[in-house]
């Protein structure tokens, strides 16, 4: 159940559905993409932050209706799904991503790599996120982050 | 079940075993290899179309028979397996698929990223592909593609 | 469960835990390292060899306790797993691995790409490997392997 919450939040973000990509999330969530060098060292500062639904859906907005970078195609590649935990309605949970971005008429290259480390609330009907922390290793990243990972 | 289907065919391409890539198709199997944006554009224009177990076996057949392009080593990473609908024997699913391709004394790339979107069909005994769309994003790949993907 | 297992030993090395790693074997393990080009000619020489814990301990020990390498992040992205056969508490499984490594203030770069070939033995309570042989595609290797696949 958690692969397929995870691969169907994927497939909303690789298809160019971004202004869906607040719906797999709980009113109150937190959102955060932050270096490995950092969360290693327990420091919460964060490449993008967003705390609560108006957030999500303000950054969604954003990229959906901006065009200030090149087109491109992007596929996140979910491996290594672990649960770590289930405490009443709440599933602790990691998974690796890949994030591999096509620009046009470039070759496609690997992004970014990461581990998304998350909170799940399951509602009585369906999954959502509570607290995602998306973790990169890749520390240069070609390009800037555009999209939500 | 539709996981293990998958990594079965794909077995069977990464370890060279190219005439046993059509038992994983129907009779009157459609199989088709496109760029996304073709495919966006809903143009059935493809790389590579075989419609038909003739035009799959003469397909493999060729590839195992020839010898015109550098000895390689492939992988075929398959994730984010999603079953979409089942519909009496039918089953509509999708995958990512990472295929990386190693030509001898040079490193490991990545050949492409795409993604599969299938119609199988259950025969009562074993699955079968009856209609199998790879979609790439990768519009420039490096070398051409040789073997099935 | 053989999933949840394999997550969990690419866990404790991406952690950089390396002294837990032999407790995923058994006393008697087998652990080998080997080349594609020297697998398909049932050659048994190997970049790495390791038969017994002590040998598994010592290799880990060296590993977590010497500097003579860049730091360096590694994610292991596991798929394709596959069960082969179950023969009393022995099964036979396989998958892929693709191990990607950031060293500090570089891009992310694909180490390498290849497969387990594995031997499990449950034994009443958890799973152990009793034989690891990675298999890796990737003859060139950008720079050495440190750790353990």
């Amino acid at each position: 159940m958690v692969e397929n919450f995870y691969y169907a939040y994927a497939d909303v973000l690789d298809t160019g559905d971004v202004e869906r990509w607040p719906d797999f999330f709980t009113d109150d969530a937190v959102y955060r993409v932050t270096g490995r060098d950092n969360a290693d060292a327990n420091l919460r500062l964060g490449l993008i932050y967003c705390e609560g639904m108006a957030m999500l859906k303000d950054r969604a907005f954003a990229i959906a209706h901006t065009e200030m970078f090149a087109p491109r195609y992007l596929q996140h590649h979910i491996s290594n799904v672990r649960m770590l935990g289930i405490d009443d309605a709440i599933i602790r949970a990691q998974a690796n991503y890949l994030l591999l971005e096509t620009v046009t008429d470039e070759p496609t290259r690997l992004q970014q790599a990461g581990r998304y480390y998350d909170r799940l609330r399951w509602t009585g009907e369906r999954l959502l996120i509570e607290e995602r922390q998306c973790v990169y290793d890749t520390i240069i990243i070609p390009n800037c982050i555009v999209y939500p990972i």
